[in-house]
């Protein structure tokens, strides 16, 4: 019998106790043996959870107690629960966590200090979707050439009702927060951090490399507007928010944005909180894993799966999907040299010779203009959509500099990445 | 370092060996130690086969070889690979193979051989698609309650071209083959037989199930027409040729055939050659897997991925996902109790009365119509199309049986399921 103890007994927490009791019956035939849980640590002790486990306020009852196999650290934030797991892996005790942020940051570490002892985190990443095993086992024998991921459900579902609706930004974000989907704060979901957690994580499975957030290109949802999805729509395009990792010779790009894909690709059709993850790799080609990103069952799903896996045969890979480091290392491109086509949207006072001066700040920045489309806004101003061929990130980031402070200029241009 | 042997240097075969090559550098890393090809068996000797690697024409040469520690079995058939990969198991080397056929035959008496030895087949469902893996290791902790797959690369290709341009089953058969897709007999693919055969490996790792495709529903495509995919188009479905299992309280249904699927359904999207699979789990919900079912490369991705894994842990999981028996089995429902709601077109001879005599035959049959619409097919006939309510397969059949001995009915009515 494997005895569990759950750190942090809440949403997702609470859902791993009910799926052990629920499907014990399946769950010990896949496993060869009963798995249980012994007790769970909470910050609240009189809070009622509609659950029958033993419960503590104090982690040392679950570190310090010699029975229980694996730790399943549920509680969230990055500095405590490092904490916490080391010592588990020092007492020789298995982690399960579902934990992004933790990884986003101390992957490494953990990596190290786990060593022979098995350290499982498919929750992390599209909470139900069993992406890391996918990708760390499944295509295990591919160089990735390139990840895209839909990753964050909350961002997915706003952007979706804004196509399906041409609701705005800011009603749909009430919206998702009356829902329950956003956060209060919700920063950390718009802003694409949550998105970057996850791709870093994926990214050191796929390419071993080493990056924190800080490092990498994150920006969120907030400026993307009802009127640029509806002239994306026009276009055969949809806009996501994406997780973006992709190999060119020996640098690896990483990067978190808003997109416009087109509307035929499998990853432009996943609609609503849902998730999906594409992969493509040097022989399998492209291959996409969709479902539920968040959510208590969905999530615990996943992290009882690894559960099952360690009681079935302890440590059965590296835990980051390396063994032993790659020859010839892969690194980090620089933001600044990321290429990409993009769409620019330019609003300006309707007057004569307003275009010439704007397609001859594209030209001194290098960038030239696929396609071209002026489209009245008001009554004095219009909106000119561009889409550029590849262009550098840094020449669109000084082009758009200088078109800012054009007087016939109305607002900053907005710039979205097309893959 | 692990010594492979490959029984059949075929494509996946020839595949393989290109792999465990040119991607040598993230695979020793991967794996923790380098992967090498021993020999290859083949059937003939003098074929160029464009790789440098031992080729003999006895398979004794792998199988007697002390070095040897997994074979490798690509040579396709039933009962020849049976043999082989017994006694390669008896000999205490761990088994991969491609081989769906061997598995939808001989997997239980495999998997009690294996005992202790790895086996591991995940490139037999869906080629590159790490579908065997996910069902068995990612949602583990859920009871599966359906599984339904677009698992006929060649089928999903024919029933693309037809909806997308309206060329006729005949005429789209003949580009298939041409473009190598299908076989000169292809039988195997337009039957259902080799999705068949993927859907009973699929349901022994979901279900427990022992099942032969003797035992289960198996229809192909040769009976759709480019009106019946014209008809489901305008009332908003795609037609895909899915294998289905479904668990119904203590059965389990497992049916290939022909289906109507809502279009806005992830599994309607999947067009052309490319393969997908959606799981429902109680606790998880949705998850669809997408990707190459076939093609030497995609397909070895997959032999590759099991070849690692071995290397990494030997035998890591129990072979069909289930360490023991489930309590209170399942069993396999019988066809005749399978419900669905059904299309049915009639082709009749337009006079007066023809309505009323059609629709007696159906509430004879206890079959409740949803929806009715007459249109007409050339000057002197019409097509009735119907959707049934859930209906039963038995009344189905029955009911079609009495129309088509009507003597207006001018041909047999064509039935399709909808899901
Ligand atoms: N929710 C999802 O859909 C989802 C999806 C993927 C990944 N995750 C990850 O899963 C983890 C848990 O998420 P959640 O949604 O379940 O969070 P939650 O509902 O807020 O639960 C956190 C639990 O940890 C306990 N806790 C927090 N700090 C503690 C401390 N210092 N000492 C003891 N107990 C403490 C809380 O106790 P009280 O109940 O007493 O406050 C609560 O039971 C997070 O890392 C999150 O990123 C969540
Ligand atoms: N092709 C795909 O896309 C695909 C996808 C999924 C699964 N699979 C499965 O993978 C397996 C291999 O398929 P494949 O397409 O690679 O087949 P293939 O191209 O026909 O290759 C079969 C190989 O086996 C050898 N062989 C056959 N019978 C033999 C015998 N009695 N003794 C020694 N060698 C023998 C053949 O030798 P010669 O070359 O000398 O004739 C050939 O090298 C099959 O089980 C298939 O169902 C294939």
């Amino acid at each position: 019998m494997i005895k569990v103890g759950i750190i942090g007994v809440g949403t997702v927490g609470t859902s791993v106790v009910n799926i052990l009791k629920d499907n014990a019956d399946v769950i010990s035939a896949r496993a060869g043996q009963d798995i249980v849980v012994k007790s769970g640590v909470v910050k609240n002790l009189s809070k009622d959870r509609g659950i029958d486990i033993t419960l503590t306020d104090n982690v040392d009852d679950i570190l310090n107690d010699p029975e229980i196999d694996i730790v399943v650290e549920l509680m969230g934030g990055v500095e405590e629960p490092f904490e916490i797991v080391k010592r588990a892996l020092k007492s020789g005790k298995a982690v399960v966590t579902a934990n992004k942020a933790l990884l986003a940051y101390h992957r490494y570490e953990l990596q190290s200090l786990a060593n022979d002892i098995a350290f499982e985190y498919e929750a992390s990443v599209a909470g139900g979707i069993p992406i890391i095993n996918a990708l760390r086992d499944g295509l295990s024998a591919n160089h990735i050439e390139s990840i895209m991921g839909i990753m964050n459900g909350t961002c997915n579902y706003m952007l979706t009702k804004m196509a399906n609706e041409g609701v705005s930004y800011d009603a749909i974000l009430k919206e998702a927060q009356e829902l329950g989907y956003a956060e209060s704060d919700p920063t950390f979901d718009v802003g694409g951090f949550d998105a970057a957690h996850k791709l870093l994580i994926l990214a050191s499975i796929a390419y071993g490399i080493d990056a924190k957030p800080e490092d990498i290109l994150i920006e969120g949802i907030e400026n993307v507007t009802s009127d640029d999805i509806a002239f994306a729509k026009e276009f055969g395009y949809a806009i996501k928010l994406l997780g973006i990792a992709k190999k060119d010779g020996n640098e690896v790009e990483l990067r978190v944005h808003a997109c416009l894909i087109s509307k035929d690709k499998m990853i432009a059709k996943i609609d609503g909180v849902m998730n999906g993850i594409s992969v493509v790799g040097d022989k399998v080609g492209e291959t996409l894993y969709y479902g539920p990103g968040a959510g208590g069952d969905a999530t615990a799903s996943a992290v009882v799966a690894n559960i099952i896996d360690i009681a079935r045969s302890g440590k059965s890979r590296p835990m980051l999907g390396f063994d032993k480091p790659l020859e010839g290392k892969l690194t980090l491109k620089a933001t600044q040299d990321i290429n990409s086509k993009y769409y620019i949207r330019i609003n300006v006072s309707d007057r004569t010779g307003v275009l010439a001066k704007i397609t001859k700040v594209f030209e001194e920045n290098n960038i030239s203009v696929e396609t071209m489309l002026q489209r009245p806004a008001t009554a004095a101003s219009a909106n000119l959509l561009f889409s550029t061929h590849i262009a550098l990130e840094k020449d669109i980031q000084n082009m758009i500099k200088s078109i800012e402070a054009l007087e016939f200029v109305n607002m900053t241009p907005v710039m979205i990445r097309i893959v």
